[in-house]
């Protein structure tokens, strides 16, 4: 392992020891965003080799079930997915991975941006649920967090003409402009608030009609979708979160979730590779992988502001 | 006008001169579900002739908006509907309506199932929208009043394998036994019973997973579809229903709506036409076209039970 | 193994060696339409135990690849194929079989129903492919062989409204009409009559406009289907097929292949359960699994008609 | 009218007077890739006014067919498409067009790009078709004439990571090399240089596979495209073209058509708004609009060469 990102579920862990009912019971490496070098093959293998860079995809599905035959690995029932209880994850010196798991990085694409494969992976994800395109003409992202950021960034990717971008911070909402943004408006959490702010992004956005929306933050507010318009729910956490649905449901405004990922690493490689797509903007600190320095990185990931990016440490 | 039946919004603006924002202001006709004989057909109608049977679809789109012309032309935000503010509907002796949207009847469908081709294309379009077919092994229907009966004749016709069907209502189950449900499970409305509801639906269609719901009546459990199933909303009425959405987008299972239909008469007449569906099950009550009569139906109508199919007025 | 179907390919391997560029170099058994009883299952599996009545699905992708991990394994490169040299086949005893490839029959559905699961698939994956369902309001299967009368069969479980099928043999059209095709129209293969032949289908369907057609003869012949249909092309064999493609191309009719299925033991166990399809009457002789039999049954399946149906070995 | 340009079509009816079955056969006025300024709106047209700037949709469909009820309306049979006999096309002074087809420039986008419009349609309809996105991590365009090009900018904007071009003319390959393209690569029309040459693209694409090809150009080498993938056949003019279709058939490679295009016109002007897409190098050309110079222009156009680009005739 030469690079691990730290993630919010991996803090929640380190402190709670649990996310609802995913209870850790025994010591448990943590880490699931991760790229390292290959140190050794299995006789079968032949794409990979030793000194090899590669990043990870960190679930591994039965490969036999009907949701893995039919292309959904990710809603796999026997998914063993790194540091998800009680499977070990990557904040380690070695690990062993299946070879089809490990996908090679090309010359200009670093480790640590291969690790970040991993949170662009939900980006790229949520892009595909929710039709994200050309033709999309106007996308809206909910939270510029760092999977709203991510979403950010696979939206202008994958061609959506205009993004907006919504959040309660406005630093967030510097980054987002920073990385691209179309529009970047300040919202409150006020029901009452919620008509005009339409309004705003709308304006924002050369009055332009919603197409989509990616819910990076649980705001439910399906009312700025357009009719026959798409909401994608994403990184929706652990509470439930309660929608009101009849006038999506008249308007023929479909509501999708994401859970995780399938098949996106190739993909997020080669965005990495062209260019089309920088990461490295949302790594905001760097730790070595000593026993000292990785607890910094998990204090520093705990604190305030941590939301704004990744933190993420290095191997020697 | 030949046969006129009569729905729950007919019955609503009878009583109530509203539906949520839709307010009567003036003298309006209602009526939309309906059949009639040709009279008379513009000079450049072609495949109509007076005396023909039709069955009429009862919005008229603008054609020209961006909606209707990627075929999604029920969202149209020009449509004209007959009976919903300040359209008048069909209870009259003559209407004047677009060759484009009466359908002919062929020998063998009778003008009252022509007009039930309308509580027909919900189902229709429900199951379009929920993807149902041969692949979707088990199919849960939520309400079996007559929307639910429509999505449950649709469903069989779409070649569902298994399709369940709930209520609180046994005489409402008793009636979809008849129509071909391969279960009928009385359910509760008390949330605390909903694990054990689910098992026993489940349990009747032979512990298969729910791939596809058809809530017609505001149930709102997502709960019972499984991983990567679609819910489909429809029928949502016009009071607002707040949906736990948490669980079913972790789980990938979209959640969609349903607003009326479209481009569905051609379908239903076949239906009819090949014996694939029989609606006449459906209505319950036929009336004369004397103001006495029509006066008596919505008596009827507006009873209780009524809930149980469609009335049905007759032209003399 | 307690049935195993000889199709045309085994027959093929048997006289000659080889199809196209596959040769059988060493000696091989034959046999892929196969369903028989579990003797032995794996410390992991818990859904089979001795005793259970299973049908195979003879494929085994690598499960790893791109292809398989997006959902379309029949395309995998590094598939092992049941006699598809150099991998033996099931025309024997006992094989050995992935368990999650076995698939257990219920009640009243027979070991030689189990085995015809394989050419019924065919037929299935083409309606998937070609997008047959209650809204194809005309489908035209062409070619009444085995192949097509598996898609006729499957097509009326999908849903399709109205299934024409044509073919040069009478013969093969009389079978097709008892299997509940609408109409079974005779054609010669001279060019200079596909106009008038195309006339006549269409006569036969009510004047309907082609929506699908499932080519099972190398027909090729695009011109019947109407414009933004689909042509699916199933079972082309061996020789290459020269299309004339830019009327189809103008006319946005897609063209589409099939090669062999995938994930269709299921849904075919659920048609043959709920009696939608019934397969016996495509399984034309029986045989013994006698050394005597077998060439018994390789004798009659190369004479002629013997593409009328299926000839099923049985097991003792 | 204020800016016309002049494509193969036109050079042909003017030449020729024919194109296939579509005869002139009374003075026709032609050009149907058209910009102008709006002199006067109906009454009850709201979106445009005197004076605005404006491209034009030239194909008028019926909107009542169940074509143009779907979604579909480019394949109406009753469309009326300018310079298609007998409709007038729109090298004139003054056209009278419906108001849903005059699609609003944004300040910065010129009338000769709007009139491009046209043309870089039937490459966005093509990518459409085509599935092209990010996920087709390899697009090959054959042919690089205008259509090729505009195929070539759409497949970028639509954001697939690496495109192909291949032509048997050099200049051309220059051209599309400055528009972009990852790789351009010469051929000869030779079948037995076709193995060498699908070798030769996979190379300049970094070993990729081909997810989709777009025929531009009648190639007709679907043996290039992956199994799984796409291949579009695009313009592929008046000549029927015959391909061998039995390899694409068994792996699946769908060959789709394209006919024009439909509803593309929004997302072009947004694509030339955003700077997306830059037509103006397919221009190679400008006239006047006497009658001197576009006599000249035609020359021009029928000469050698000029299909490199458009002609583009400018209003006064």
């Amino acid at each position: 392992m030469k690079a691990v990102g730290i993630c919010g579920s991996d803090v929640h862990y380190f402190r709670e020891m649990r996310i609802a009912h995913l209870v850790v019971e025994e010591p448990m490496v943590i880490g699931h965003e991760c790229a390292g070098m290959i140190e050794e093959v299995g006789s079968g293998v032949k794409h990979l080799a030793a000194g090899d860079r590669v990043a990870l995809e960190p679930g591994i599905s039965c490969r036999r079930c009907h949701r893995c035959k039919g292309g959904r690995y990710n809603l796999c029932e026997d998914m063993k997915f790194l540091a998800t209880p009680p499977v070990h994850g990557s904040l380690a010196n070695q690990v062993v991975h299946p070879a089809d798991l490990c996908f090679k990085l090309p010359d200009g694409v670093s480790l640590e941006e291969g690790a970040m494969c991993e949170p662009l992976s939900v980006g790229v994800h949520a892009c595909r649920r929710g039709g994200v395109g050309p033709e999309t003409a106007a996308v809206l992202i909910m939270g510029a967090g760092p999977i709203g950021l991510a979403a950010l960034l696979a939206a202008r990717a994958f061609g959506a003409p205009r993004v907006a971008i919504v959040d309660v911070d406005e630093h967030r909402l510097a980054v987002a402009r920073s990385l691209g943004a179309d529009a970047a408006v300040p919202v409150s959490t006020r029901p009452e608030d919620a008509a005009e702010e339409v309004a705003r992004i709308r304006a924002a956005l050369g009055g332009a009609e919603i197409d989509v929306s990616l819910d990076c933050a649980g705001f439910s507010k399906t009312v700025a979708t357009r009719p026959g318009g798409r909401v994608c729910l994403v990184g929706m956490g652990h509470s439930e979160m309660t929608v009101p649905l009849t006038s999506a449901a008249i308007r023929e405004v479909d509501v999708v979730g994401v859970f995780r990922y399938r098949d996106t690493w190739p993909l997020c490689i080669e965005l990495l590779r062209s260019g089309k797509v920088d990461v490295r903007p949302l790594i905001t600190h760097r730790f070595g992988f000593s026993q000292q320095e990785v607890e910094k990185a998990f204090e520093v990931s705990a604190g305030p502001r941590s939301h704004q990016g990744h933190v993420q440490p290095l191997g020697s």
